[in-house]
């Protein structure tokens, strides 16, 4: 059975009050004396989501047996950098609907669209100056940059069907594992965990998010547009060759490719990714990305076996099996 | 006279070394190893333009005895961040030439211009944060956060001719005189200046800076596109009403008032400038405007006296009257 939002609730059940503490700074970080910034962030705060990369930093540090008062404002800059990318991705792939509400982006425009991200980075970036340990700061704007180049990476490869998968899954990795790893390794190092839990953790993080990431590659072919909370079928629409339609291109037929290649550059954007899965059988490219993710899952949870066992332990566990199985 | 580029290539003389150094710094910094993001911050690196508030740094800190290693990266990180609002402008007012060479959003498109943006960014406070003092780092986020406020408020209040000539010139004080303020302060402060010598040179950076963007205001008006390097009469075309427009709305009968708001309506965008300048007469709100900013660069150079007779004095008190006489 698919998890639910509210099985998700209760992986996270260990940590909650640090999640609350969490919340509660990202909420009067995004507060600001301007009315016009107010009106926006306020709008910003409802793309709440999963909140997954924040609930790393925490539980990771829960598992390892850390604990520090900054730890819920490290998992705030995290999540506040994430939330930044997101405002700036609808620019990217025009995507109408993220979670379930209007995106900044139809909602004003794309001017205010980029400064509200912009915003976000800087309160984040902001925030992360002020803990006692400038590890955050140092470790997080590293991996903004790794995060940014990733996404021009993959920009300027669109409508390549030519590129090696090993290529794009490593475009994956830095644009979305990295932040996970950053939010993996500062649980288990802010401000002064060993060197080798930290890189293990890392590891860690990278699987997991790298395994996210492909996930949200199939679920952007196949998922249902209600239950995933977003647009479906942007990365078609945007000229994103992923990895499970790579994956049938490479064993296509010239004349399958061709018609590929077709619904990729249909005018249209909506009807691309229709015509995708009418030119071809996705499945089988469903499958092995799938499978792949798994095998990343496995290794990621293989990580957890040194650290003691406790609740925090099982939700880090139980979040490798939800990335696999999730729908939304 | 209108001062020339030669002239102000002179005025910096005092500090060309730490200028070639920040210069290095910054081409350092841009430079990746992904051919994609080499491409593109190689388009930017062409973007040098003036290199004012890099050369407030270096100027200040020289004007007050200062010395210190780290100083050309600190002036490194202003211009980055610098260099991300400029990329990150570009899809705001849709701006078509900008010093000379195509804009990025023009060359590539608004998605790549918003990552190359935020690539610059991240690398700016990357780049602080691997400075000895975080001082930097924390000064330089604290003033982006306030950059974008002041950017998100003019987008907001586009098309507002109700709005008080003293917001319009807070919230120019905000989008440019933070980070010329920044930029002084630091020149004074970094990293162990006198509390009240960091504070006199950010008033003096404040001063100059918002006397730099009222200037520009005329500019847009009324600039030669040649000489000025970048579009005419984007504020315009953009909605933005600048403080010489709404000197001259304020004062004007309602008629002209209603031509004045019919100019910045068009659906041609690039036939408003010329709309408006047919609809009033501009001449009083520029002249209005001009000697508000002699009035900010006379305070400004007053703020030097206290300092030590110097090369790098008189150049800080000759930059007062180019941001004033400058058509560049």
């Amino acid at each position: 059975m698919k998890p639910s939002p509210t099985q998700l609730a209760a992986l996270v059940a260990p940590i909650e009050s640090e999640l609350e503490a969490m919340r509660a700074t990202i909420v009067e970080q995004l507060s600001d004396g301007s009315g016009a910034v107010s009106d926006m962030t306020g709008h910003v705060a409802r793309f709440r989501g999963k909140q997954l990369r924040g609930s790393l930093v925490l539980l990771v540090a829960r598992a390892l047996g850390r604990q520090n008062d900054e730890l819920p404002a490290v998992a705030a800059v995290v999540e506040m950098i994430h939330l930044a990318t997101l405002v700036h991705d609808d620019i990217l792939d025009g995507a109408k609907v993220r979670r379930r509400v209007a995106s900044v982006n139809q909602r004003w425009d794309n001017q205010v669209a980029v400064l509200l991200g912009d915003f976000l980075y800087a309160r984040a970036f902001a925030l992360s100056t002020q803990l006692s340990d400038r590890m955050c700061s140092s470790l997080l704007a590293e991996t903004t940059r790794r995060l940014c180049v990733g996404e021009i990476e993959q920009s300027t490869r669109r409508y390549d069907f030519d590129q090696a998968p090993e290529k794009v899954e490593r475009i994956a990795a830095a644009k979305t594992a990295s932040l996970y790893a950053a939010a993996a390794e500062l649980g288990a190092r802010y401000p002064d965990g060993s060197e080798e839990e930290a890189q293990e953790m890392a590891r860690f993080g990278h699987e997991l998010g790298l395994a996210f990431q492909l996930v949200d590659d199939c679920l952007d072919l196949v998922g249902n547009e209600e239950t995933v909370g977003k647009s479906i079928g942007t990365d078609v629409a945007d000229g994103k060759v992923t990895l499970p339609v790579l994956t049938v291109y490479r064993k296509a037929t010239p004349e399958v490719r061709a018609r590929i290649r077709d619904a990729y550059t249909l005018p249209e954007l909506e009807d691309r990714v229709t015509h995708l899965a009418a030119a071809c059988d996705l499945q089988p490219g469903i499958d092995a990305t799938l499978a792949r993710a798994a095998e990343l899952a496995d290794s990621a949870r293989a990580r957890l076996s040194t650290l003691p066992e406790s609740a925090a332990r099982q939700a880090l566990d139980d979040l490798c099996g939800f990335v696999l199985a999730r729908s939304f």
